[in-house]
């Protein structure tokens, strides 16, 4: 485990655990910044080793999530002693040999792998999770997200600034921020990813991009708006979804209903869809207010939720690891 | 002044001071239970008094804040008094009979009016704003929404349940919501106006009615996800604005770089675009992130956003006010 120590790595750690992964022995490994903080796991005490020049001898599986450069500078030395890399960063993701896996949408995409096996972007998994029960039933022509991205996002220390910022906030002081760009008490703004010339910033073209690979849809016509809101670890997405013929809601429904990985709360009588609380620490992606766009006949428009560190991030590198094993999803 | 009390009718009083609107006397109305209630008021106290009959003799200008029922129930005898009155509520804007009217857009229609004229909804006002002077350019075919609404939306009631809950959260308790359907401490949820067949709220179709009404489009397809989140007090909207042909980012910039009532709020140098922090308590729409679609060449992408109670509500009717008096709107 590569980044242990971090918001992700914390969450795989307690993944493994709850779903009983087939762990022979468990190597905590980071930063040298980090390297020496002890972890609990199972019951019992491990420290926490630096990355360093052959700790890879002997692994199975290496479970990245301390970034994108350090993905980089290490996957060859992983691969090269017989690992399989599956890394959580962005670095290997549009890369064409190597594959990038939402095991609800693409898990034979998982067994072409080289090494290395890249896990998606926290939005583009929740989005491609709801989109392609609908893609297998009628094509899809263009996609338009909005979407209401947490703290988690940018780490642990994002939250952590949010939760004192709020404080600050509410005793009347002036917040001022220092790991976001921006305070996010009681404010949001638009992803502070790097911005493109096309005036769409790295975050918005990652959904673009790793959902045309995810679902093998080079052609996909894809619009994201990114935004950054003061809720601390899920992510929601408003999404409209244009279809080359209408798609009937009922029908959309009763796919979306058993599909894997996805969570119907949808009460239209009790007026209740899903919120971020309903889906933080949990698994699914929470779908609903499914309905007929008014303004085109060929659309529909729905709302979706899921946990960022969880399937967003760390239990989508799990089930990733699980397909590599044979074993069940659960 | 009907609705002295709430939080739009506190803003019309501070705006009304502030911009030196020739207030001859002031009048503050409001339910029985607020009535006695003391107003402090360019250094005078005034005694809120109860709405009855014949409050309305020798009244010009109305300003209602106090709900749709309370315009429906006061209208008539404040229209037959002689007054104008201009309505905060949802409860004449669709009435063909009234002007519903955001002064940079429709001007000409508040001279229509036969007594009363419609403020209309918050999200609406601040969309049409940078709607308006891109549509006098090139016929707009259809508009995406997504909105990123603010507790104020629901009273100043919703604003402080949103403060205490998030202290709850910060100090590990559970939040529990009596004035909002659920807590908005460090969580979200789709607006909770009531459902109409068609899956939408009535929110939502504000947004597509008023705005076709304001705009003089009654065709206008647009399709709107109303989201309230754990802002204090302004609205912020992606937009997706597709057009009869393709508009070029420039010149939608330059039109909204010196459209009436627009800020532009724009350095992709910085990363830096428009937040609910940079219009709390001002007047303008901050516009920004103009972008050409990826996926529609007709489409233009942006974000607005816009402080509630000011533009989205009181300032407006002010507005509307200082048309008829032929004051300059400043």
């Amino acid at each position: 485990m590569l980044g242990a120590t971090g918001a992700v790595g914390q969450e795989l750690l307690a993944l493994l655990e709850e779903r009983r992964f087939p762990v022979a022995e468990l190597l905590p490994l980071a930063s040298p910044r980090s390297a020496g903080q002890e972890l609990s796991w199972q019951g019992e005490s491990l420290t926490v080793q630096p990355v360093q020049a052959g700790c890879f001898t002997g692994v199975d599986l290496v479970l990245a999530s301390a970034g994108g450069s350090v993905s980089r500078a290490w996957a060859p030395e992983a691969v090269a002693a017989g690992a399989v890399l599956i890394d959580n960063s962005s670095a290997f993701r549009l890369d064409p040999d190597v594959p990038l896996v939402v095991p609800e949408v693409n898990p034979e995409a998982a067994f072409r792998h080289r090494g290395v096996i890249a896990n998606p972007n926290c939005t583009t998994i929740l989005l491609t999770v709801a989109l392609a029960p609908l893609a297998a039933r009628r094509p899809i022509r263009r996609v338009v997200i909005s979407t209401y991205q947490s703290a988690s996002g940018a780490g642990a220390r994002a939250m952590e600034e949010l939760r004192q910022l709020s404080r600050t906030v509410l005793d009347g002081g002036e917040p001022v921020s220092s790991v976001l760009p921006h305070s996010l008490a009681f404010n949001l703004f638009l992803h502070n990813s790097p911005l493109e010339p096309s005036g769409y910033c790295e975050e918005e073209l990652k959904m673009l991009h790793e959902t045309r690979k995810i679902m093998e849809l080079p052609d996909l016509r894809l619009s994201a708006t990114c935004v950054r809101v003061p809720v601390l670890r899920a992510h929601s997405e408003a999404v409209n979804i244009e279809f080359s013929e209408p798609f009937p809601v009922e029908e959309a429904r009763a796919l979306l209903a058993v599909a894997p990985g996805v969570e119907l709360i949808e009460d239209f009588g009790a007026n209740r869809f899903p919120m971020p609380t309903d889906v933080t620490g949990r698994d699914p992606v929470a779908v609903g207010r499914i309905r007929q766009d008014l303004s085109e006949p060929n659309a529909l428009e729905l709302w979706l939720c899921g946990d960022q560190i969880r399937k967003g991030a760390a239990l989508n590198a799990i089930q990733i690891a699980e397909l590599l094993c044979g074993e069940d999803e659960g």
